[in-house]
């Protein structure tokens, strides 16, 4: 990596760090210099200011996450490939203590009403988020293992209202059972197979 | 009211209304004494500073949505009470267009892992949201209207989850769907009787 490359990507990573703990509103060009160790004149040399560099945060993070999706949701059958992006998100933000929470849902509540380039950017990742999420459930209801009651598009939402939500418990009380409890139940209500066990269960009781 | 309550009251509204666009961080003693058109001395009459203001509307914002939980979560049918709260909360969020969002969801990403006394009253509020949710959802477990592979406390884990997840995205994206679909989605996925009935289609099928 050159030297200029490697400059720019050490501020991103040092705003990216800042933002994830205090947000973007909380977050000084003061704070990332003082981070780096390098003089402001330095940060403006690669970045207009706060707003571009916060900007440069999100897109690197989007990428990321887009691919993170890609891999962790991906599979022929569709059941194990929920569960997989399921295990694989919970280990993500276990891996941190559940100190930060999600860069996405943070941003989503920090800029929705206030900053339009960043709400079109989280705009842009729950959207993509959704219709992934969406495609493996509609699978999952032609192979029967999903429930077929709501539509591919309304779980997907449920789903990722589940996450961001079951993160956002987590992230207070910095313990693993509201996250995981979520990620369970809602793996439990989605299954077709479920459903048909207990109504057995009702039919024998 | 007394003169002097009724300009406590103003400044705690003033910063109320701040707060729930911009965030904590975002807000200073100068937007609030512009906003409520006093000097900055009469707020330090009151306040020892912005931490104390800001405590003062999350202390009054908790005693109004516990109020607000007791009047639209009781009733002596579990299901229909649960329908009652799931349609005042709707109600209360879109007659704002979906600005602002939830307070204690905003607080909880923007100072969970900032300020200890802020967090403390937000884990609380959870904490008590989420004990009211799960003794309607066991009242409703009890009567068979709720299904009852998951625990009470499982089950209303995932409805705040969904409740705050759902408003998150209807926050971004300034439209009904996202929360009203995760609102009857999980209905849906509650309810023992559609189970059933999704079970007798199957039978039939």
């Amino acid at each position: 990596m050159k030297d200029t490359q490697k400059t720019r990507e050490r501020l991103i990573d040092a705003m990216a760090q800042l933002v994830q703990i205090k947000g973007f509103n909380s977050t000084s060009v003061n704070d990332v210099i003082q981070a780096v160790g390098i003089k402001k004149g330095t940060l403006y040399y690669y970045f207009s200011g706060k707003d571009e560099l916060g900007l440069a945060v999100l897109e690197r993070d989007r990428d990321e996450f887009l691919s993170f999706l890609d891999t962790n949701l991906s599979g022929t059958d569709p059941q194990k490939s929920i569960e997989h992006f399921f295990k694989a998100a919970f280990k993500k933000h276990k891996d941190t203590g559940f100190v930060g929470g999600c860069l996405w849902g943070n941003t989503a509540l920090e800029m929705s009403d206030t900053n339009l380039v960043y709400k079109n950017v989280v705009e842009e990742v729950f959207a993509e988020w959704i219709a992934k999420v969406e495609s493996v459930i509609r699978s999952g209801q032609q192979t029967e293992q999903i429930r077929t009651d709501r539509s591919a598009c309304e779980l997907a939402y449920l789903v990722v209202a589940c996450f961001e939500g079951g993160i956002m418990m987590s992230r207070i009380t910095k313990k693993d059972y509201p996250f995981k409890s979520c990620l369970d139940s809602i793996r439990t209500l989605l299954k077709s197979e479920n459903i048909h066990k207990t109504a057995d269960n009702h039919i024998r009781g």
